[in-house]
């Protein structure tokens, strides 16, 4: 029997693990989802035939090379910047590896061993990145295939909450890790815009969004996302005149949390020095250019805003001015805000979250028309725990493992999803869960 | 015969392996001078009395270990994030070692370990740090004998030019370390004003600078440097109520040097990609907002200035909009605006830099009375290779040196020079170069 080793039961790893037992027994192969509590992994295997349910602290090596070692598929749900470990121990030990996370340079670093070792590590194919490399290669390949040449990609994705569970002026809730979102662009934004290289610098990044209009669902805020350059290659558009990822926001999210990037609220350098006591307001004030106990008309001046203002209403709202205590004794600046907006920004047990996600392709055509295609996904979660994050994140990482349980991948290496045999069967079976682009073409 | 090494043979440490050579054949000492070129040392040395000098690569851990070895006192001019392997082996070793540099908190680490071994690794003791700390210290002791308090230290230093020798607008020549000009400030700076913590972001801080006259010189911009906050203990002023360490530059740098930070061209995180024959005007066009060749436009519109804006002539002086191809292929933003600055900024043979240094402390006296002093000093390099830079950072290390070895010092763990057994008798010999500070009092 193949075992099936997840390391990291969190958030996103429901569906993941629902989907991965409903096959176990018939297709023949075990499941261990390995959590830093046992229990936490219990809840999700619900101790269904072929499951088990193990505590594992990633840090006690022993434990881990054990584990790695009796499993054929290891799936690494941990933070980011944890997997390199894991994805050493698996080449090491000749076990496939697949996570939902970018690929480090550390990971790239891998793939001559695990290609020597004949190891597969499958990276980005969860949501974004993942679901957004399958079909945007899918659309690519198409036209490539009538022979026209993409002139112009443009994509987006958002991780939002629904219009009908949003009942707060940021129209947003975390659907996922919390931390990503505070330190969510700090590093300068690399893309290319009709040409010419953009570089787009933390401080300048959530000041310079662009605005999306999604049909039926209204305006969002677009920022620039990482380095979209790397991206011409691995995609085979290498002579592309524009290439932009990003990432979506409620229409007016971004203008508000530019307020916090530029106050410096979004560190997570330095730690600062809290005395006991210390509320949130007193924070913010070491922040605020000025003096004076009036943080509201310090913060009017700094913004060059009104106090009627919607943007320094969003930043009232959540409760950054206020005389709360914060309770935490030497933290970073990121890691006061956010300890603050898991509170304010909670996904209630009945919230419905919402993912978003569209392609903007221009092409010419073989015979020198121009085009554009504009390819888009709306899913909506049911509650706070099947979220649409969870399901787009973890079922096409699911539908991965699956296939290469039974064989069906081929692929050696450090990969990611940018391959029809990879893409096709998954982008199908997908569809059969809602998870369905809708097209439009002129 | 008692073994000196010094290892890094740069920009800093003429006047520092002069002053040990005069004094080698005296006091029994011998000196080694490695750098990863045996001429650059020897250059130093001249083959002196008592001196070797020899090629040494810090990164091959077998030689660097054998010097180690072979000495007693070790001295570290090596970059600032060069410095944790080799106290590490000084540590392991029991050899004392000395650097102008911060202590790092993975220096910091070794205490206990350097007591044990009965070793001393002294740090800051250069210039800024260094000289600011003794000087700084002697006055707060005297303060503090006469029963005062003091309520309010603020104190700048600057690498600067001299006025003989300024030509061009930004009042600015390299020094020292071109890359430390061009980093300088990138993580929060924190300090204390009137009570309250102050945390100013990178992206604001040359936008905060404040103006200082200094007598007989003129006005200087100074921007807060690093964290202030730790000396409070170290110092032995813990419930002082201002607090701020900064750094000068001639006035008017700090509103030009904005304008390069919030463009992005500060950048040392990413990698950004240089076509064949890109042009420095090239590359600012691809941080500049807005599109089309009229690179000066653009930058006026992105600053809010006319083209007649002495800012702008600042910009356009560095040849950064120019056709001058870059001549790298990849680099850091970072990199390549240090690349252009260290032809524009170069110290020529017969230029004199200048180093200004100033504290001003409020004070309390024990009948309540309220007090401020001020400390000034500057010194003035004689051309580029005798520069007050090399001068002022590598006799007070020389002078410690050379005390460790006579052994009267005695010292141990990591340590700065803030007691006045180490710093007084440094002080008065600093005098006897011309390194004397002016006090006032009123």
């Amino acid at each position: 029997m193949k075992k099936v080793l997840l390391i990291g039961a969190g958030k996103s790893s429901g569906y993941l693990i629902d989907y991965l037992l409903q096959h176990a027994v018939a297709e023949q192969y075990e499941l261990t989802v390995a959590d830093l509590s046992a229990e936490a992994a219990l809840i999700k295997t619900k101790g269904l035939p072929n499951s088990r349910a193990i505590a594992l602290d990633i840090n006690n090596q022993k434990q881990s090379i054990q584990q790695i070692e009796a499993a054929d598929i290891v799936i690494s749900m941990l933070p980011a910047s944890m997997h390199f470990p894991v994805a050493k121990a698996c080449v090491e030990l000749g076990k496939h590896m697949i996570t939902a996370s970018y690929v480090s340079p550390e990971i790239a670093g891998l793939h001559e061993e695990a290609l020597k070792r004949d190891v597969l590590l499958l990276n980005e194919i969860g949501l974004d990145p993942g679901i957004d490399h399958m079909s945007a290669m899918k659309i690519i390949h198409e036209i490539k295939a009538k022979g026209g040449t993409v002139t112009s990609f443009k994509s987006f994705c958002g991780g939002l909450v629904a219009p009908e569970s949003n009942n707060n002026p940021w129209g947003y809730k975390f659907s996922w890790n919390p931390r990503n979102v505070i330190l969510a662009g700090q590093s300068t934004a690399k893309f290319l815009l009709n040409g010419s290289y953009q570089y787009l610098p933390y401080h300048r990044l959530f000041a310079s969004s662009e605005v999306i209009n999604i049909e039926g669902y209204g305006k969002f805020d677009a920022y620039a996302n990482r380095d979209s350059l790397g991206y011409r290659k691995l995609y085979g558009i290498e002579n592309i005149e524009t290439m932009l990822r990003g990432t979506l926001r409620q229409h007016h999210f971004c203008e508000a949390w530019q307020v916090f990037v530029l106050l410096g609220l979004t560190d997570d350098s330095i730690s600062v020095e809290l005395e006991e006591h210390c509320t949130y307001g007193k924070f913010v004030s070491s922040f605020l250019p000025g003096i004076g106990s009036n943080l509201l008309q310090r913060l009017c001046a700094f913004t060059g805003r009104e106090s009627e203002d919607s943007v320094i209403k969003m930043i009232e709202w959540t409760g950054i001015l206020s005389d709360e205590p914060i309770g935490l004794q030497q933290a970073t600046p990121a890691r006061v805000l956010q300890q603050l907006l898991e509170k304010k920004w909670l996904l209630e047990p009945h919230d419905k979250d919402m993912v978003v996600m569209q392609h903007m392709f221009n092409y010419r055509s073989a015979s020198g028309s121009q085009h554009r295609i504009t390819s888009t996904l709306v899913v909506t979660g049911e509650d706070s725990i099947k979220t649409a994050m969870a399901k787009t994140v973890g079922l096409p990482l699911a539908m991965a493992v699956r296939r290469l349980i039974n064989g069906s991948i081929h692929l050696r290496g450090v990969q990611i999803p940018v391959m029809p045999d990879l893409y096709l069967p998954i982008l199908e079976e997908l569809a059969g869960y809602g998870i369905v682009f809708e097209e439009t073409e002129n």
